[in-house]
């Protein structure tokens, strides 16, 4: 009864990588927000101003599963000064009916990079022109390859172009994601000169100045802006707002915390607009990309359905290749007694 | 790096238990919410009304510890239906300056029960009379045991009164009680009965109709309300708290979930009416009980610093006596490869 299954990075890392499955969970746990009555908290945040930390705990109830995930997320960025990532975290999966914990998914934040990219996918899947084939990825961390993977799985790209604040790091993710996936990847000097040409930009940096600006903007581009997911985060400048078809993954994130939020600000759009929802599009509830020439942008900061959604999938996954072990939380642990 | 600490609810109990150096522990702890530089935010809840569930998240950085607690409360109020306890739970540790997970606490909700209980001894301590000897136990479930066993810790209880819904759960309460506290305990038939003669009170029930009017009070006595932690409960008759001289654990909670919040809707009290805090009384920055016939109430909802306090001094003495096993988060845990 108080039996759960602790799953590793490795063993998550075995049974979930971003593919068409994985972009298919995520792109239901999106149709889930717009058609059914899921409950999705407001994000629990917490500042430690002192360590340059913080935590997000996300949550969401999706009607039909048979678990829900709590992700605790935490970002502490002096830690690469001290060898460490600045991002981790875990994922708890609970019982909808008992609210017991089923599954301790210690994941060190891989999930959430799985399902932040699968997103990405989806975004492009719904709103790119279907011939896109040159992306621009603003951004040479994690997040910034994974995007350059995902929409290799919804459009025939061929080509993308990278850049980085810092040049070397641009070149070292071109070089490596031009051999794993396989087409032309270059590193390009500046943000101006990566979107030049390309049909999909994806900014994916934790920017708090924008770096897209809305003069590079060209008629056909598709924009997924995956970096803003906090108030001071900041990397689509607000003009870019006002011209642009514009889709939130949740609205009432992205009017908090997203690009949108900056435009607000900006007094460039009102407080109460109203704008589809990436769910909306996918249900068909509300149309997407109107025609071959209208700019599109996707606001992502993270939604609970996401991580209940993948949360889900890798447990399933996990016990079905009997993986992870079990742990009595009503018996020792072990240890000396 | 990626190690953690799991403790079980077994090797939890082996080193924390209701005693004077909890109680030290959760008074620190009201005590730095009004001297410290404290980051409580507002308490995650997620409702499941299909299955009658709720799951709460609570969280608190303390400045000068080392850890922080994010705690995930679960109530699921059809599981003794299924042979399963309502409440359940657990607590992960992260340190304040990487937010790495230290510890998991897969307790099943047992630190909570003894910070709740902990917090019905401090405010005893700093608001009952000091020649407190009989007390009233609404409620006969853990928390009422607890409760009444905490009172003992700070107060020269010689007697105690019992009542329940179920008259045999009050017997059999009282019975127990008695044999393990070795004072005298009864059960009472009403709970007007119970708080005759009573000069503290504690109300431990999910009431959402009162079971505490304001007719019984008499000069001198303490309450203490602890049942009270979301919007829909409610064991205090309003007209009580414009009577008593009164403190809330977090005004900022009181407020929304608490007795507090019921007194401000049948518009007995101003909603900016401002109380002092369990913690400012502790630390001398505003009065406790200010003359023997006052009658003080103290409005517990439970607050992430108790949460943090606890799972920091459990960790840390779960360290110090090898207990727990830890899990590396970069390995396989096991299981068929």
């Amino acid at each position: 009864m108080a039996r759960m299954l602790v799953l590793t990075e490795p063993d998550l890392r075995n049974v979930v990588r971003l593919d068409a499955s994985v972009v298919a969970c995520v792109e239901n746990a999106f149709a889930a927000l717009a058609t059914k009555a899921v409950v999705m908290p407001p994000i629990l945040r917490l500042d430690i101003a002192e360590h340059r930390g913080e935590v997000d705990v996300k949550t969401a109830y999706v009607p039909g599963l048979d678990g829900f995930a709590i992700k605790v997320s935490p970002g502490f960025f002096d830690n690469p000064k001290l060898g460490l990532p600045s991002l981790n975290g875990l994922m708890i999966l609970l019982s909808t009916r008992t609210g017991l914990v089923e599954a301790l998914l210690l994941d060190n934040g891989y999930l959430t990079d799985v399902r932040t990219a699968a997103a990405g996918a989806v975004a492009a899947k719904h709103l790119a022109r279907p011939d896109a084939h040159t992306a621009a990825i603003l951004g040479a961390g994690i997040q910034a390859r994974l995007q350059l993977e995902a929409l290799t799985l919804v459009r025939p790209i061929t080509r993308a172009r990278i850049w980085a604040r810092e040049p070397a790091k641009a070149e070292a993710a071109a070089r490596e994601m031009a051999h794993s996936l396989r087409i032309t990847v270059e590193a390009a000097s500046t943000p101006e000169a990566a979107c030049d040409g390309a049909q999909i930009i994806v900014t994916t940096t934790p920017a708090e100045q924008p770096i897209l600006k809305a003069e590079w903007l060209r008629p056909g581009q598709h924009i997924t802006a995956m970096g803003s997911d906090s108030e001071h985060k900041n990397e689509i400048e607000p003009a870019v707002l006002a011209r642009v078809s514009y889709f939130a993954d949740s609205l009432a994130q992205t009017r908090r915390l997203g690009e949108l939020h900056h435009a607000i600000r900006a007094g460039l759009i009102a407080p109460d607009r109203s704008f589809a929802e990436l769910g909306q599009v996918i249900a068909g509830q509300a149309p997407g990309r109107e025609s071959p020439d209208t700019i599109t942008l996707c606001d992502l900061t993270g939604t609970g359905v996401q991580d209940t959604a993948i949360a889900t999938l890798a447990h399933a996954r996990a016990a079905n290749a009997g993986a992870g072990r079990a742990i009595d939380t009503q018996e020792s642990a072990g240890g000396t007694p």
